[in-house]
């Protein structure tokens, strides 16, 4: 299908399309190597068969973007929401609450299920994917789940492009559920416009070390689980800590038990005020243009990467048996690296 | 203090060198664009301050590279060891039983606990600092944990910079200890040259969810705490799986109590054999030229990565102006900020 002809089919809201552009996206990068190594290896243009689609692909996934990044695409037109949290506090059952509710004021939700895509996550997340089916029938609504195993700044690289097909298919607002294990997190942070992270009772512990990380990340502070003995002591301690902050927003607290709906319009009410903080103060372009920094930079990054592995690959390979010798160093080779990109 | 003194001191085994050595990589990157940042705003040699010493650690970081790269400084001399699994399966109960076997030995051991910096796994990984004091006094043993959050593919260009150091102070054998989720796991398994994927009983929906994932990593599978229910099912499960390997090396599971120290003899001897397997095969030089090329590759992005952010900032800021205005698409943005380069 011509590429054109599919973002205009995302746009009219046909899931299929939508489906396919983010697999573009999910697949780019390991193609772009794929087919440099096969230009290379001059076996490109072999008829059938995954690889020989390749290059195709990612070229399209270059026009696409391009269609999608202006015009009538509505780029940077939906509210993106952040979820994290550690395995177990329930994000995902958080997620659908969210969904239910957005849709009661009908909006049109995109959710993306970003799995780090550990083994064992894995696990969790087949699960989770299988819970949101709820949604699956309604039009409305538009989940899939991500994995960037492996790529160079996966997430923060491929991220920011579904975000696009999504905002092109008309969604007003996109979740993003990841789990709260280091750089995921931080980079989901990085790219939405609030960002939640979700907590459950009894970790108390873990709540004092974690100080410094959830005020670095939380927009919105939930307590989930909220029918759970220590709640109480959570909120408490959460609160100690927000008292701390000196920054013109506060994160608030929000209790829920997501399991039964409740709480649901108190986060709502919590994740509309800090809109319009974002509004109000200007932080919602300020958070915007780094989203556009970071993707600019993620791409540039990856195509550099892509260069050295492939067209410079030889020359990596040498500087690698150098360095296993001991006759260089490692920042003098990447330094010869570098200069092979001029 | 001088940076051959401090190196010389390190190949002497002197700790508190050791550490000062890893700090010095740990915090390179972030003073790496502190100090262009401070250059560009004209307050780079300001007396006194944090910041002021940036500049000579960026340097020291260079110069202490090159002396450990080459020379007398042992590199590549040690056994790579990787420990990952998911939180919960006691991999740092497990690492200090390793340390006291390969001590038996008579074995100098490092030990690197990389945090992949989650503040929910921080918690953990107090406690597991304050388990591993056990060690605290003992000559023969370098513990430090590391952490690399928002670093542009943090572990990748730390860890390997790392082990350089503990090489060069005679470490013999090297555990990397991580948490078992996205990213910081095959980072890991590229750089180790014998990776350990520790799991718990009762795991089983899990197990079968994450068969990819484990075997693309594993090259010893250890089932802990194996005196709990589920032992049977859980080795079971992954003889199963294993049985399918059609690879050279087949991975071998064994059970232990890493609490109890049960199991360190047959977990030592399956490190061994697949050692020697390692070298006999060849694949042994095949995995540090990989750990090499993927280090020089870590150097070089990261240094491209600052010039964009610092030579090329205006840059990148008017071109995610131009991207948020739709009057761009992230692609072109990309060229654009490549082109910059030149």
């Amino acid at each position: 299908m011509d590429v054109r002809e599919l973002v205009g089919q995302a746009r009219r809201g046909r899931p299929r399309a939508v489906a396919r552009l983010i697999s573009l996206v999910e697949n780019a990068v390991d193609n772009a190597v794929d087919n440099a190594v096969e230009n290379a290896a001059g076996t490109a243009g072999h008829a059938g068969g995954d690889r020989a689609g390749a290059p195709a692909a990612s070229r399209a996934l270059r026009e696409a973007m391009a269609e999608l990044a202006t015009g009538a695409a509505r780029p940077y037109s939906a509210r993106v929401i952040g979820l994290t949290g550690s395995p177990g506090v329930g994000k995902s059952t958080s997620t659908g609450m969210l969904i239910r509710a957005f849709r009661r004021r009908g909006s049109r939700v995109g959710v993306l299920a970003v799995d780090p895509s550990s083994p064992f996550t894995g696990g969790a997340l087949l699960g989770d994917r299988v819970r949101m089916q709820d949604h699956a029938t309604d039009p409305g609504v538009f989940i899939r789940s991500m994995s960037s195993r492996g790529h160079l700044g996966g997430l923060a690289w491929a991220t920011p492009q579904a975000l696009r097909v999504l905002e092109a298919a008309g969604c007003d607002v996109i979740l993003v559920e990841t789990v709260g294990v280091g750089q995921a997190e931080v980079d989901i942070a990085r790219l939405a416009d609030t960002t939640v992270v979700i907590l459950a009772p009894g970790m108390g512990d873990g709540v004092q070390a974690a100080k410094a990380g959830i005020l670095e990340v939380a927009d919105v502070l939930v307590v989930n689980k909220a029918d759970r003995d220590g709640v109480q002591a959570t909120v408490r301690e959460l609160r100690n800590m927000t008292g701390l902050v000196e920054a013109a927003w506060r994160p608030p607290i929000v209790t829920t038990v997501a399991s039964r709906g409740e709480g649901a319009d108190d986060l709502l009410a919590a994740l509309d005020k800090h809109y319009a903080y974002l509004e109000e103060s200007g932080e919602a372009r300020r958070r915007r243009l780094a989203r556009a920094r970071d993707e600019i930079e993620a791409i540039a990054l990856a195509q550099l990467r892509s260069r050295f592995a492939v067209l410079h690959g030889d020359r990596l390979d040498a500087l690698a048996e150098r360095l296993l010798g001991a006759e260089t160093d490692p920042y003098a080779a990447a330094d010869d690296l570098i200069a092979a990109l001029r």
